[in-house]
């Protein structure tokens, strides 16, 4: 079961040393889920070379232009794909009135359904196949939100040798074991997985945070990810400039990362386009004595999320 | 006295072997003017390294996405470059609509003053020092305008010996007949511009007409242009259908430019993103039958725009 991320570039503000990084793409078996949707995202997502069919939904963190003006590009695109269900689109309030007054405005070609649910509490807000994406409020100029993709829990390990000291032979028996059902052997006897199997082991989890004071809220939300993409803005000499922005500097993400507990590792985004690469290997390199698990994301990079036990 | 302009690749739909051209930089004399501004447009900007401090106007042909979705980008970004001046934004009617719902529902930071002015009948829109700029109808699915930049008049050619046959002395009072005054020489005649000067010289053109059927109206319109960028989003064998979509080919393209009589070369652009290297060069090549001055833009392209005389 693939679960990987994409870092896509976009328009960014002058001067540009490089590419102003706002929003991810993550694919989970095939399926495409967009987080944030900056100028631009069309053509990064075209430079990736993704064979693709649809995208499933789209989570927005806030309405500021570097985060949704890639939208109209996107759902346009999204017409020229073959797809029979709905895109559907999450975000605090005003995403709504985003969309609809763009594709109102631009007459906007659209042929397939789109369903925008506008984000008031934490919370579950997306059901998939074996996983699910919940938000949560941050802190920001305008209404913001943070999400994790979380997946189900895996079942446990599963030792042969238990099973064979049972008497359970080697075939569909153990398949079934493995996927949670009961069995009985030839001498009447049930064995049930528990009987032959570890505990469940945790899915894979991703969260995603940007743009926001960094909140002492945020650390239980994102505990656990096996992949954090969080905001970097500034150094942290800039902490004070940062606050009054309502951003974070890269040592307050780190700190969020630590304070979290089990996040494997963490990859900053967002970081200010006037920074020239030695501002952002200072940048880094303060974040990473906080969270050693700290690395800097580029345009188009790709990151595999891997079940490690 | 510096004309020139620059292609700029913009946000363009799947599959897409090339950029997508929709947008025109104009600079003259340091100061700059965008004729549509697509997906992406501070990129490509900033991609012709130019120092540049700010755009003086932009001219919109119409709102469709992509020709317009640029537009936050390039004013919060004009926020980051110094300017006292206001900017000014020319478009046909649902321009204000479009600039003004952006405003709002994403908060821009925008410091200096935004005069958006919509077009409901042809005639001039702008004066600039030394030229202006002239609007015109065209015929899309939604309202669509194209734009010609005139310069002024140019004073006609000197001629020194006509000067000297006439006993005006090298010096001051050459300069004086070349800006247009009358002079006296020392034994009191006076000596007047043309005595001494040729008939007054054309200023350069330059014309810009994307999104439309092939309108009988236009050649009058372009008529002398020293460079007409013009749509060319199809091969002539797809006609019915580019007619349908109120579009034109690149054959229809070099009809206009060969009816206008004195268009010196015509630049196409926002031909499909669909077609290969082999498609293009095939039309190009049959525009080129009808009108040799034709070729195909490129993003980033710099096309200087000369006086010939």
């Amino acid at each position: 079961m693939n679960l990987e991320t994409f870092i896509l570039g976009t328009g960014g503000m002058m001067p540009l040393p490089h590419r102003y990084l706002t929003s991810v793409l993550l694919r989970r078996e095939g399926e495409l889920f967009l987080f944030d949707c900056g100028e631009g995202t069309q053509v990064a997502l075209r430079k990736l070379n993704l064979k693709w069919k649809k995208i499933t939904a789209i989570f927005i963190s806030h309405t500021h232009a570097d985060h949704v003006t890639g939208l109209p590009g996107i759902l346009m695109l999204s017409s020229q794909v073959d797809r029979e269900e709905p895109l559907y689109i999450y975000g605090p309030p005003k995403i709504r009135e985003y969309v609809e007054s763009s594709r109102k405005v631009l007459d906007m070609y659209i042929n397939y359904e789109i369903i925008i649910r506008e984000i008031s509490e934490d919370g579950l807000v997306y059901e998939g196949d074996g996983f699910n994406i919940s938000s949560f409020k941050l802190e920001h100029s305008k209404p913001c939100v943070g999400y994790t993709l979380t997946e189900d829990k895996r079942p446990g390990i599963f030792f042969p040798d238990k099973a064979e000291e049972l008497g359970v032979p080697r075939g569909p028996l153990w398949s079934d074991l493995q996927s949670g059902k009961d069995v009985s052997i030839a001498d009447g006897t049930v064995v049930r997985p528990s009987d032959v199997m570890g505990e469940s082991r945790s899915g894979r989890k991703f969260s995603f945070v940007t743009d926001s004071l960094p909140l002492d809220t945020i650390p239980e939300k994102i505990s656990g990810s096996d992949l954090f993409i969080c905001e970097g803005m500034f150094k942290h000499e800039l902490k004070e400039g940062a606050a009054e922005k309502k951003h974070m500097t890269g040592v307050q993400a780190a700190e969020l990362a630590r304070a979290a507990g089990g996040v494997k590792k963490m990859g900053l985004i967002h970081y200010s386009p006037r920074y020239s690469k030695s501002d952002l290997k200072d940048m880094v390199k303060e974040a990473i004595e906080v969270f050693p698990e700290t690395f800097l994301t580029r345009d188009g990079q790709h990151i595999p999320i891997e079940n490690v036990d």
